[in-house]
Parts: C-alpha cells; sequence; structure tokens
C-alpha cells in the first residue's frame, strides 16, 4: 500500500489567523488527515479536506471533532454505492454533523475487518471523545496511524507491542512537557516509539508551537522518526 | 479592490462521489467562496476553504450552511485582536456551530457600514435559512455577491436596481428548468442579470448538472456573462 498525508497539522493549522511565531511566518500545515491507495482502492485516512478529491471507496474516521470530519460534508452528496466510513460510535456528535448522512454508510468495528487486500484493525486511543486509531496490513506491510491521543490505552499497547509496525503516523502536537491532557507532545510521541519499535515513524498533528520550538533549537531525534511536510507520499513496505 | 475567486461549485462539489457524468469526469470545483483584496485589508466571502489562508482581517457571510462556514473551525483558534465576521442573525445554526467561537466576533447589520475603505451592504437573499448578499463599494467600483439565492425579494431587487454594479457575482446552480427552491436555475440568473443590467457577471454556485448541461449544448449567453473556473481572479474597476 502507499500512503500520501495530505495534511500534518492540528486543528488551528499553521499559520494561525495572528500569529506572528516562527512557524506561522515560515510554514503551512492544513489539518492531519490521509490516504491509502491499494491495488484497485482508495481509501481516506480522516476526512480533513473539503475540496473535490478522488472519491474514496472507505473511509476510516478517528474521531467527530471538525478537523476530521469536515470532507464528509461534501462528500455526502454524492450518488450510487455508499461510502463506507468506519469510526467509533459517538451518537450525539454523529447527530448534529450527520442528520443528514446522504450516501455516507457509518460502521462501528470493535473487532478487525477485511477491507480490500487489508486487514484492518480498529486501535482505541485517549482523546477527549471516543476515538479509534487504525492498523492496517497486507502483505507488503503493516501502517498504524495513531491520531488523536494522548498516550495509548494498557490494551491497545499491548496489541500493538505484539504487531511488527513498518510505519507509525503519529500523534506528536506539543513541545515537551505540554499540559494538554488530549494529545502526546514530543517526549510523550518519542515515549510511544520507543516503546512500539516501529520501523519508521512520521509525527503529524503538529501545531505552529511545536514547529517554533523545533526551529529555535537542536534536539535528539530517535533513529527512524520524522517531522514531515503537508503532501509527504510514500510507499508501505516491510522493514522500509 | 480586487476579488479572487477560489471556490466557485456547490455544496457537493464537483466531481461527486461515484457520479460518472462529463463534468464529474473534467471539472473540479469547490465550495463557492472569495477574497477581497482591497489597500491593506483582505475580506473573506463566506469562509468555504479549511486551509490555512493568509488570514483576512473580516469575513462577510452569507449564512450558516456548512460549505459556506467550515473555513471558520479553524481560524476560531487565532489569537490577538478578534476576526468581526458579518452575518445574518441565525442563533440556532450560530451555537450549533460555534459554541466554541474563539477568536471570532459576530456581527449582524442591517444597515450599510465602513469597513476599511470599503462601504458595506448586507442585502437579504431567498434561500432555506437566513441569508444575506453584499454590497461592496469603493471608489473604484462596485461589487455584488449574491449567493445563495433563488431571486431575489423586491426591497433588495428595489435597492440593486438603484446601483450601478460593476461586478455581479451570482448563483447559477442549476440548468433551465430545475425545480430547487433554493437556488437560481440559468434562466433565473438570467433574469436577474437582465433586471439589475451589471457591467459584467460572474456565474457561481455551478452544480455538476449544470456543468454537464452546458457541456452538452450551444446555448445563448447574455453580453458580459461568464463562467469561470476556481482560482479566477480580477480587479472590480467601474464599467470593466
Amino acid at each position: 500500500m502507499r500512503i500520501a498525508l495530505q495534511g500534518t497539522g492540528d486543528a488551528g493549522g499553521t499559520p494561525r489567523y495572528g500569529c506572528e511565531c516562527a512557524a506561522c511566518r515560515n510554514i503551512r500545515r492544513g489539518p492531519t488527515h490521509a490516504t491509502v491507495q491499494t491495488d484497485g482502492m482508495q481509501i481516506m485516512l480522516d476526512a480533513g479536506s473539503t475540496f473535490p478529491l478522488q472519491p474514496p471507496q472507505a473511509v476510516l474516521l478517528t474521531h467527530f471533532h471538525i478537523d476530521h470530519v469536515q470532507g464528509l460534508f461534501p462528500l455526502r452528496w454524492g450518488k450510487g454505492d455508499p461510502v463506507h466510513v468506519f469510526a467509533p460510535d459517538d451518537p450525539e456528535r454523529m447527530k448534529v454533523l450527520f442528520g443528514t448522512p446522504g450516501v455516507l454508510e457509518f460502521h462501528h468495528p470493535v473487532e478487525p475487518f477485511d477491507l480490500g487486500s487489508l486487514t484492518v484493525t480498529p486501535i482505541p486511543l485517549q482523546h477527549s471523545v471516543p476515538t479509534l486509531g487504525w492498523l492496517l496490513e497486507d502483505n507488503e506491510g503493516c501502517l498504524a496511524y495513531l491520531v488523536d491521543t494522548k498516550g495509548l490505552p494498557d490494551a491497545s499497547l499491548d496489541l500493538l507491542r505484539a504487531t511488527p509496525i513498518d510505519l507509525l503516523v503519529l500523534d506528536a502536537t506539543s513541545p515537551p512537557g505540554s499540559d494538554d491532557p488530549n494529545h502526546n507532545d514530543l517526549d510523550e510521541a518519542f515515549e510511544i516509539v520507543r516503546d512500539l519499535k516501529p520501523h519508521r515513524t512520521l509525527l503529524v498533528h503538529v501545531s505552529h508551537d511545536l514547529d517554533t520550538w523545533k526551529l529555535g533549537r537542536s534536539f535528539d531525534m530517535p533513529a527512524g522518526v520524522e517531522f514531515v511536510s503537508d503532501g509527504h507520499a510514500l510507499a508501505v513496505v516491510q522493514g522500509k
């Protein structure tokens, strides 16, 4: 499978209105979301873009905050076959957002399921609303998309420790020492990397505060861990 | 003043999921919205884009349907001076969308007001929810932005007939003969053009149905009326 990270920023995006920090003067990040391409199938990981894309066959939604679902609003006015949206069960937020779901058909899996050539496993995360990460596996590689989260629940850690992860896409919102109860700061992201030992890690959901922090200093990055820009694309293959 | 039409499509966008029509195979339109640039001021006409832009100093909102307000969600997490959002008074929809308004400061003008070098006049439109068009005038020219609407209320027609309009940006959603109660079809848009006699007209909020209709035939376009693509930019000057 191939993944393209269309967006790598947080809910406020970069630049922020009225902000003169180094990041906001130099960097541009849209809401974190990605597209996974397999043989004959396009899957959205979160629906961050409201501009028409090549329409996906399925959407894996982490949660119902607006920066992760906004792309579903135009998508629902499609026609023909339903668009299957796999998401946590969050009836109240879904009702406000999708009183008119159109062609969207919501599913709330708790066990692994097949999606084309992939096996997909929902991974409960720790956020302010019900949130799921997603583990995508085929015979070429294994991708874990863990956004938005602060740390990981024990059961999710156990499951992920037992899985060799080729590519981890991980929430790293704030500079070290942040007290955000809903997102990893950089040290917390590194701790997850050391625990899960993925072959390669891309840090996403990056705030202007973290970008400004890292523009201003040198610091130790664990091997195989990278910050990337909106639009970054790569293949997920075993051990690469 | 200069205007750039970042988006020219309807709520579903083009292409639509699952649609194989000629428009959806060939054309791309995002939600209708524009940016007006004057000396030292950037103003958004509707907030259709959720990706970070150069932050505006003000937003003129036509109504609270999601394709017109979605860009406010990231904008609200700015800092410093408030972002002034001029909009119709629609408390219920505003409450659902903006329980957390952040730096957004909403205003509900019913009379003309000054915005930098511009005089701005709210123009009541005819849509499924409270909706305002916007008339922007400076000493170089006059721009009318009339989206989303089916026809125009009598009082708005009277006001606009008394105003020489240099550039009209007008809702033209459907092919002739549509029964959509909330948007102009092409004939209804042409009727407004014949009535108001603007120097130049750009048709927006164009659906995939209208694009497919016009790809398939020749038809009479009134002088000075154009369809344009997302990204179209021009200066609004008297008689041009």
